[in-house]
């Protein structure tokens, strides 16, 4: 697909052609849990994300590194599992275009005007074929702390409560044909493939970015042949001794880990996986690489390779891990 | 300056508009040096840089991380300073797009047909206003290893030698007029403005960045009040820890250290700055942190603050760190 | 000075001789504070301690990684200082002869029965010639933690508060006469010398120990030649990551930093001194390196190597480091 | 057992009681190799050991932290296994001692004049009841390096090469009845029990020290119900960090990874198990805890809280962990 692009309004300087526009950067995510007080209380006492506001049956927060109203919303629901995905485009009249957009591409979707979301301006919410629900905006309400820091691009004054992530990383959902949803969030969003895990039956988990980091959004097959599910989200910490630090406090807690510490040869991620009470999975993640250049050439993992793509160094992942989604 | 986009050449999916073009990414720095040899004993044995050619006056080096034939140039001159500054643009066919947005915007360059460069294709090739001179282009070789990593996504086998940077991160040059260049890089190459320290006499220092990186870019007032020279390229290693190990290194090697370790306020930067034989800065970069969103504020330090953030925390700035440019 | 050691009472076992016995081990520091308040804040909130008793003007505390009462004492005084250092002997039966020892070597003392001082078991107190407060025991109270870790050796559960200092390390202080008070405490208290910064004028300042830690006691020269003085107080942190978050903290909240982050030459200490409230100075140390062999060569820093034991890497020291002591 | 201690020699000072004489710390061990050249590339080009000198079918080597002559033979061996264990004692006429207290607890055992045995003064040898060979000493060989480090306290310059182990930890048995082999090394040769994984049948495992480590010695249950079998050797790395950083290069290396990289509850140390190419495990270790008091309470694990003994976090161990040793 290539977009030409037209000689801009401004008349002093010339266009450059963009093939393939993206959507910019996952913003936030909707989490729904059956203990919605035990889940508050693990993300803000444990991992020490702070509350910002609630309302309905949803609590918004946000970790220590965050200047937007919120990353995080908690859900009260019957089932664990994803509420939505939010997505922010890269300028602020887009929205409409990515309306366009999916109209042409066929995908069912629906115009929120600014404030329907709380702190969120002009939305479009679809569902992805593989059925994750998603929301694409631009506008989104910063929030001053009452404890600003000294270090005036960290939001919240030092130290973190608890392990003190610093920020939303990035979403990690399963889906029944991996390939082909895959392919849809090349094509209609822009996402580009980073890496994936590869057999002769097509592959069974990519990951995807629009950004400079090595997944915004992986996509994994569902152990159970299903669409629509959760397999974890993931925030982020600066370093691996963070997430050392994290696994001490989690073990301590009593929090069921679901695997880890250790390092996967996918993404160099340095992970730990744990449940929060909820029973969504959630990683800690650091290390992982930089992705700048345009041209990356997607790394594939296949056949003997498959198993230090899994687990680089550490433990065995436990069945667990591929069968455990929400 | 706004830019509407066509529809697209594909019947299936609408356009997106997209306002401003940016260049996407640093991709490798041309450094002079009167001391060919000892440059190269230095960014070989003590940076860990491997060299993949030698040509002309010219040895081209890449470090462990990278897949590119290279990312950093050492060419023989009378004097240190930058030689150029490569950045690719963000797709294939972008070149003529960018020779004609420099066009229009009255910036003198040139063409230069594919290979013209070792391992770079077509490009385009100018002087900013500030005397830097720029390459933009799209595509460039990669290199296989002879000693590839199981971990497909690293290019060359663990461990690298010495301190192991582990890619190039970003440039630093001076400029007389810093607010003009400033808007100069914003306007026509699309960067992004994240922080700035602001007198009221205008900025003396500006941090811009196309990629999710606090800045690919920094531009500080040059302490003569000259344009066109380097104040330091700059290498990331992954963790804080590593620049400590790097500052065991350099103090055991005798490398003089122009500051650091220590952390700036500006950028969250963990750095550590030296002089390389040639008599050029170079930066051993950790921490930052992302811009993810397309919204961000840009940081102000002004006023009182700026003290912190010139250091955060560790000693002061020695005076050459402001007098000292190449 | 030999001590030859005699048929033991076991009629089974011979002995071995033991030259020169030695005091076990730092186990507390008492400081005085004109500000009890701040102070108290200070170590429990930023620094990370737990108060464990008051009593009189004292507040008593220990850190999460200690078992016993208390290892720090803030006792309400006019001026800040130091109250005394407790320091452990090797076994149950040793306070007598360690009396005994101290009457020989003409060091008046008293003796205080077990329940004297706060947890504390039988006593000798004494003032070193260069008027530092001393008391030798052996029992100490164990406290069990309300929260005890399940880490069976970790006595409270994670996380620490704050910073999170792990234990009381070692002590600073200064006399008017380096080489003499260096030689009394080999002489009668069996500490070894580890590292001196050495003029033909003398030592300037001793770093000795009895464990395998490469000070336990460090002795400077007084910048006023004065005797009975405090330099500072050091609790450990597992890394140096450690303490760069400690100095995030730290400037954040404002404290004053005296120096660092930096690394000594000597000691290899990865360093960072504050100024408590009460306005005693305080080091978070990690770092260092283990002495294990009983016959370990002193590291002397002499003539032009100095400047590398006073900073090995860092700003420079500034002249309150040499100056200030209370 | 007590043993009193009788006037010093000296008439200025007092005596004071030791009633358990300890040896004072590990100083090297000999490993038997079928494979002396892989063993020796491992050693040197991995774990970045120096090869001192070679003699018979003998290589010594150190790390760059160590200032002796040798912490680490490799003999040519038809089998794996451990040759024998150095250890210092406190002081330098302590030797004979040692030999009396060895032969009224009917300890078979010999005396090697200096210089028997590379670099080592005065020795007695023996075999401890479990089967492991031991020898006693104190006068040992310092060996100046020819690249001395700027930093006087490091033997040698920086960067280390490979992993750049700092220095030998810890030393890991095996022993059929592992309650007898505690008990004789606390009374005869002073060891201090740490930590012990107890069973109602008896010590399956047990840490034990003579220096402020929290082992320098462990026994374990053999898997077979042998005697006079190595489990490890250990070194020491600065960091939790450095452990990471082995395990990419254990992996790129192809070295067989026994276990982790993770934490064991007990000793709370943070390690990565791997066989040398002889077929001996060896560790790297960091973390862990200092005990400085001299009334530390053995830490017993023991019913529900061993399986956090064994991993407080990481994969589970593997059999091989229990079944190998050499």
């Amino acid at each position: 697909m290539s977009i030409a692009v037209p000689q801009p309004q401004t008349d002093h300087i010339e266009y450059v052609e963009v093939t393939t526009p993206r959507v910019h950067n996952l913003h936030h995510v909707e989490i729904l849990t059956p203990k919605p007080e035990e889940s508050l209380d693990f993300f803000t006492r444990v991992l020490g994300l702070h509350e910002t506001h609630r309302e309905g049956q949803s609590v918004y927060l946000r970790t220590s590194g965050e200047f937007g109203h919120h990353s995080t919303v908690l859900t009260e629901a019957a089932e664990p599992g994803l509420g939505h995905m939010g997505w922010q485009v890269a300028e602020a009249d887009q929205v409409d275009g990515w309306a366009r957009r999916l109209e042409k591409a066929g995908v069912k979707h629906e115009r929120l005007a600014g404030g329907s979301e709380v702190a969120q301006g002009d939305t479009v919410r679809f569902t992805t074929p593989a059925g994750h629900a998603m929301e694409l905006f631009y506008d989104f309400e910063r929030l001053e702390s009452p404890t600003p820091s000294r270090l005036l691009s960290q939001p919240m004054r030092f130290p973190a409560p608890g392990i003190g992530v610093r920020r939303l990383d990035h979403i990690n959902v399963t889906a029944a044909d991996v390939d082909a949803t895959r392919d849809w969030h090349s094509e209609v969003l822009g996402f580009k493939l980073r890496e994936a895990a590869r057999t002769p039956e097509g592959d069974i988990g990519v990951w995807m970015s629009v950004t400079s980091q090595v997944h915004d959004l992986a996509i994994m097959r569902d152990g159970q042949g299903r669409d629509g599910r959760l397999h974890h989200i993931a925030y982020y910490l600066d370093t691996p001794e963070g997430i050392l630090r994290s696994a001490d406090i989690f073990v301590d807690e009593g929090t069921p880990i679901d695997a880890g510490p250790g390092k996967h040869g996918l993404t160099q991620a340095f992970f730990i996986y744990v449940f929060e009470p909820g029973g969504n999975r959630v990683e800690l993640f650091s290390g992982g690489y930089a992705i700048h250049g345009p041209d990356w050439k997607p790394v594939i993992w296949d056949g003997a390779n498959i198993e230090k793509a899994v687990v680089w160094f550490g433990g065995e992942l436990p069945p667990s891990f591929f069968d455990v989604a929400t």
